[in-house]
């Protein structure tokens, strides 16, 4: 297996599921391990991740419970092409298939409306940019964020079926907003779960799931606390790691 | 001071103030003192509550910091009435004002954009259907609380001024068609704080503040507890009760 510079392989104790990593730049963190905790499918479903980098979802999702297959849209040549490795290591490439495209049009090569699954784990700030950190320039990245959850919630859009659910975390102070467009595209938000660092703090990750064209019914799940007072993480966190 | 059937007067340990309640049918909740505490303003506001009920909102604000005046609104007459006798018992009536209009119409016998600060602790089910518990019919119930919603922002609206504040109490489940309706309404939701019942139990109840035309930027609050684990309120519950 071909590993460039500052790589290394990385393995998940899952199913004997190993991922290639960049340590300068491209790791996967805990929101996409609470991500594909979250997500619920059945075993037939077509799936797409949007936004995939290292391809760490469609990994955990494969281990979790085998769907059909999943589409992994990375629009940056050289993590699409790191991801892909991952898949051809762990001899998935009939199942899991990296697209090295924009995912705003992932449908003209994907199909519209004919997945079941979509997930994303997007970036909080705009990709592309090359503003690192959002608070450097805060109007316009503030600006541009806005477009990226647009775009990925109009893409969730295009892909799914009626019916379809969508996956996502992102950040609780985006809320308004993420709420804005997942109605304004028909994806009707039905369960959110919110992250807390610990009891008594507010919360810093949301998960929401939105099913395409489902009638208004939001309901909360109990929180998701990730570290105890003592600074070890939580019963629930460490089951989660567990289990993947 | 004249009272019916079924009515009492309770001393809310707050600046020598007292309200007349209806053992039957008309007793503030812990929801009001949670929005009143969770409420900000200045001395000078000019305020409006939709929907008051006993009262409660208006006298816990004139307890907390006087404003130079509270409009409080109430469909029901019998209700206003009862309200209305609590202003006069409390000698507010310069102060406040208990209207037995529809809130929808408010703005025509108050004045459109002239308000500082709307208050609202609106039924969490439909006014005037006769249905007291929402189960019962589910479908007519839900569709006529997501009116509710809307009827109370539309409302705001008319009434504040550009920068005023707008302060509600709901259940979190009704978050997705709350906040829809507060952009929709140009009233920016802007702090958010969700109160459990408990540590590790999903919130029943959400604070929302939003401010009329302001620029998009939520913060959450951290979490409110309302019981510790052996069933007795939190210190934070505590101090705000005995902050009354």
């Amino acid at each position: 297996m071909q590993l460039y510079e500052n790589e290394r392989i990385d393995d998940l104790q899952l199913k004997g599921l190993k991922i290639i990593q960049n340590k300068e730049g491209f790791c996967f963190g805990m929101d996409a391990v609470l991500l594909a905790n979250f997500t619920t499918f059945e075993m037939n479903s077509k799936c797409v991740d949007l936004g995939t980098g290292t391809g760490i979802i469609p990994l955990l999702l494969w281990g979790k419970r085998k769907p059909q297959s999943i589409q992994a849209v990375e629009l940056q040549p050289k993590i699409a092409e790191m991801a892909h490795r991952t898949v051809v290591m762990n001899k998935l490439t009939e199942y899991i298939k990296i697209h090295n495209i924009d995912l705003k049009q992932a449908y003209t090569s994907l199909g519209m409306h004919k997945y079941d699954v979509v997930t994303s784990n997007p970036p909080y700030m705009p990709a592309g940019t090359g503003i690192i950190n959002p608070n450097e320039s805060k109007s316009i990245s503030r600006h541009e964020v806005r477009c990226t959850i647009e775009d990925v919630v109009k893409s969730a859009n295009n892909l799914l079926k009626n019916g379809g659910s969508f996956f996502m975390v992102h950040r609780p102070h985006r809320l308004v907003d993420i709420i804005e467009m997942l109605r304004k595209y028909k994806l009707e938000p039905k369960i959110i779960r919110f992250v807390h660092p610990k009891v008594g703090k507010k919360p810093n990750l949301l998960l929401i799931k939105s099913i395409k064209g489902a009638k208004p019914e939001l309901r909360l799940l109990d929180p998701l606390y990730v570290y105890k007072d003592d600074g070890t993480y939580t019963e629930e966190i460490k089951d989660i790691y567990s289990s993947l």
